[in-house]
């Protein structure tokens, strides 16, 4: 990854028509409600869905070394949509021609360097089903270290302009470190792996059964 | 809440330009990167954020019974930029002016017909970084119901032309219930309620600690 210079900015922000928007959309959909009665809705619709019908693939995963705590690795970028640091597990698109299983490897290896065991694929996922059509399946991962392999030495494969930064989490760890994430200046959660952290610690101190 | 008497049709899908565009719109965001480069990045936003500067809340919930085993409401809607039945927790907009945690009750008293008791409020996350600023709150609420209570024999306030489903789930086969849902046809699980659910299952199945 490419040394960092200086703290991202945003410059300009400017109404985008339709016409000159490359890789989003907006759309207008006319239809017949459950009475029958014609309405209209309007939503965001991302232009590069390939034929499998999914846009993207997101990286649940636990990195397993034999004197560590079994920890995932999350993703910190800049993304400009926020004007801020996510914290994500690795996702990305899947390319057209591509199952979801060979996007989350590809990915995977270009954000973290690793090599990953798929352990399981989600069903498909509605990301903001008010707004967009935008969907997602999450792949589950293991990447199995060995006693002298340290997890942030494997150099990423990112492409020209892409700062992502890891970090590993314990998994035990993973709410409480969410909650001080979300505490820091200009950083902000993804709200699935929030979701889903939150999900893990309702069932763990919950007191309903 | 009105009779359904046809399946949702799709009718028509047009181009929308943002200036004809009522509830969102497309910006480019041209900004300087970590490596003090311009770049630029195209984003789908809600034209309808308030003061509090967060789009949405999603109301986590459990449904208490003297004799009936935890559950949690959901709500299945026709949603059309996905052209299905979308399956959530309940959650709408905050309004000008609300707080998160009043936006939670009146949303929740909408869709469900209950009044709630809000246990937490989350922090802010992000909805789908990578295409939008969208963001949300999840407050978790509980629902205390007395023996001869029946959670769907509460009338919602819905507003004319919405149409939305309740179903109960036991919290404990909540997972499983949601992999059910995403084998229906024309059905799909909403990413955030699915992460929660897969998070839960995660904590009680895993083998890691």
């Amino acid at each position: 990854m490419s040394q960092k210079v200086q703290e991202p900015v945003i410059n300009k922000l400017t109404e985008l028509s339709t016409s000159d928007a490359r890789w989003i959309t907006l759309k207008k959909i006319d239809f017949t409600d459950e009475q029958g009665k014609p309405r209209s809705w309007e939503m965001a619709t991302r232009k590069t869905r390939g034929s499998g019908g999914v846009d993207a693939v997101a990286i649940g995963n636990v990195i397993l070394h034999p004197s560590k705590p079994p920890s995932t690795m999350l993703v910190i970028q800049y993304r400009p949509p926020l004007d801020a640091y996510t914290v994500e597990w690795p996702a990305g698109l899947i390319d057209a021609g591509e199952t979801t299983e060979q996007a989350a490897v590809r990915e995977f290896k270009e954000e973290t360097g690793h090599e990953c065991r798929v352990v399981s694929i989600s069903p498909v996922q509605s990301a903001d089903p008010g707004m967009s059509n935008a969907n997602m399946q999450m792949a589950m991962v293991e990447v199995q270290l060995k006693e002298g392999d340290d997890a942030l030495k494997v150099e990423q494969r990112l492409e020209d302009g892409e700062h992502i930064e890891r970090v590993v989490v314990p998994i035990q760890d993973l709410y409480e470190k969410l909650v001080e994430y979300s505490k820091k200046e200009r950083t902000i959660v993804a709200a699935k792996l929030f979701h889903f952290a939150h999900g893990m610690e309702f069932a763990r101190t919950q007191k309903y059964f």
